[in-house]
């Protein structure tokens, strides 16, 4: 352990998040020890993102980029913009095959404890993204927690002060779950948006 | 997600140890969003490790050079060998500051089910190692779990063949804990080995 660029790289590590002493010292044993191929991968990988990975100037996306590959699609229905805090978001609704509009991407979510504000969320960004003239619904996409509830206030408010159509993810009972097994607060809510 | 250094990035990190893809995503969308600083110091970091960490040619461990510091320490004991699975175990027992003679790093632990045998372990570099002449015993310090107990057990057999005086760490109950709480194979161990 008295290895000065063992412990450089246990130090680096530990900026991973979630990752604590005990991973990072795992982590880089692993790399030293078994795939030291994998430690080249991942370091080129990230000096790579780190130089050519940025934001869409359009939905705020990482992309390699001006404009991601979704935006720059010209058969997507420019009416619908739907508001997701993360491109994994954005991801997992481009999988379901449902949603043909577009997309503008938070990369984040209100949250006081952290300090990010609506300002530091980049909302100013979507409010100028949303006055096209062609977007008539802004679909808010952001999580069913406290802060992403709180997110989707906070945007909803500007959106509709700007005269926009703003609705948001229907709350329910998951697909395939017996009732018995669903929270409360979520059959609650799927009484009350019952159709 | 249609970002080809973003998904490369995302795939890099997958190689790290517990690391899935959600993981793996969420470690790639704080570098880029939030500490891009900290990437280049992670990717520094492992290709400087990659290039100039080896293995200490006296007691296996990580180092930056052909013997490490502390088998170049020669106020050490000669007459005792400490044997451990990696590095960590080696800065716990330092810690201590109870034990004063050297060590070998066996780096893992036998695993059948891994496919690590005594000799993908490095037994035999211990065998070269125990057998300086200077050293007269030999401590198993490898975990008290089911691996490193046959990894003890495997070492012991072929230094006792050398007439090497081996011992193996005490089993017993942890400092600070009440009995109560103890499991019952410990105080099982701890009554055995009683003094």
């Amino acid at each position: 352990m008295s290895t000065s660029h063992l412990d450089a790289l246990i130090d680096a590590l530990r900026k991973l998040p979630g990752v604590g002493v005990k991973s990072a010292q795992r982590m880089a044993f692993h790399l030293l020890q078994h795939d030291r191929g994998g430690a080249q991968q991942i370091a080129r990988a990230l000096e790579q993102a780190v130089q050519s990975v940025r934001h869409c100037s359009r939905c705020h996306t990482f992309t390699d980029d001006e404009v991601c590959a979704i935006c720059r699609d010209t058969t997507r229905d420019a009416r619908q913009l739907c508001v997701v805090e993360t491109p994994a978001d954005q991801a997992a609704l481009e999988r379901t095959g449902s949603y043909r509009g577009y997309y503008y991407v938070l990369m984040g979510r209100i949250s006081p404890l952290d300090g990010v504000g609506a300002s530091a969320l980049g909302a100013s960004g979507l409010l100028v993204r949303a006055s096209d003239g062609q977007v008539e619904e802004v679909i808010l996409a952001t999580s069913f927690t406290a802060e992403g509830e709180a997110t989707a206030h906070v945007l909803a408010e500007g959106l509709k002060a700007r005269g926009l159509k703003v609705t948001r993810l229907a709350r329910g009972v998951p697909a395939g779950s017996e009732l018995e097994y669903v929270d409360l607060s979520t059959i609650a809510h799927a009484l009350v948006d019952r159709r």
